[in-house]
């Protein structure tokens, strides 16, 4: 491992950037704040693009090595880092956060991203009805899912705090039914 | 690890069934093979919801657990059995290869599947069209991360391909633009 400080590349509205930092402070690494703002398209300048080919943000520079994607990163500084771990110990328990945490970074919050909520603006949808939609959706899932298996996981606790207060931006517009 | 056969259902169409499939060949697991017709409505039928609360495929009963979620069932099995190996040793090199597998399993699979395409369609949307959105900016993704980083990786030619059989559905009804 390097001893060189962490550089994250971040904005602060981004659930993704929002896990990997959770994940930094809950691991206690020290690291430079390095802001993107989205909503000026700082993701699309050159510098930041030759960076992070994606142009999304987080990007984390760590150990000498570029990484992108907030769960890869959760991944990599668990295997890296392991003191104060997100993880259980066992496969299947294991297994069970990973789904949680799939359902949130998978089934919700890609589909009520920036990119993808213009696009439905752009072709005459309803961005607003869409998210409530998906965010719905997911959170359905994941309550069926935490009723099934009540365990005791640091990472998907934190990962659900952090999506009802991402969702309260749609929420607070309309109501959302989970019934 | 229990001596029965794991069961697995799927769904031939479903690519995140495809890719457990893929990684129970590439590993050499015996399993019982258990179709859910997702077109018949079959995985809402309360049996099935009660071992799969998210009403998807795939689900892996093996090791006398239910594990539902693909890129989950994958990693379990990398940590189970890690004979034939999904990913390489290096923690950087993990990141890159779970960097991929996330463009295709978080940015590009779960904007185009058919419960999504099929509100789309329900509010009046074009899905045909969504759904070439959702591919195309993913590929431009996967295209400009691995021009980047050359690196021999099964697991992500694996899902690579798999991701441009399944895409082949829309990419023949119109032209599918990288440039």
């Amino acid at each position: 491992m390097s001893s060189e400080k962490p550089i994250l590349n971040s904005f602060y509205r981004s659930s993704c950037s929002w896990r990997v930092r959770t994940c930094l402070n809950w691991k206690g690494i020290y690291y430079e704040y390095c802001p993107v703002n989205l909503l000026e398209g700082a993701q699309k300048k050159e510098e930041y693009s030759e960076i992070n080919p994606y142009k999304f943000v987080p990007t984390l520079k760590i150990d000498g090595n570029v990484l992108t994607q907030s769960v890869e990163i959760l991944e990599y500084l668990e295997e890296t880092r392991p003191e104060k771990p997100l993880l259980p110990t066992d496969p299947y328990k294991r297994a069970l956060v990973r789904s949680l945490v799939q359902v949130i970074t998978g089934d919700i919050q890609p589909l009520q991203n920036m990119k993808v909520l213009q696009y439905i603006e752009s072709t005459g949808g309803n961005k607003n009805e869409f998210a409530i939609y998906c965010i719905t959706r997911g959170l359905k899932e994941l309550r069926s899912n935490l009723r099934k298996h009540l365990i005791n996981i640091v990472l998907a606790m934190k990962l659900l705090w952090q999506i009802f207060v991402f969702c309260r931006r749609f929420i607070m517009q309309t109501d959302l039914e989970l019934t």
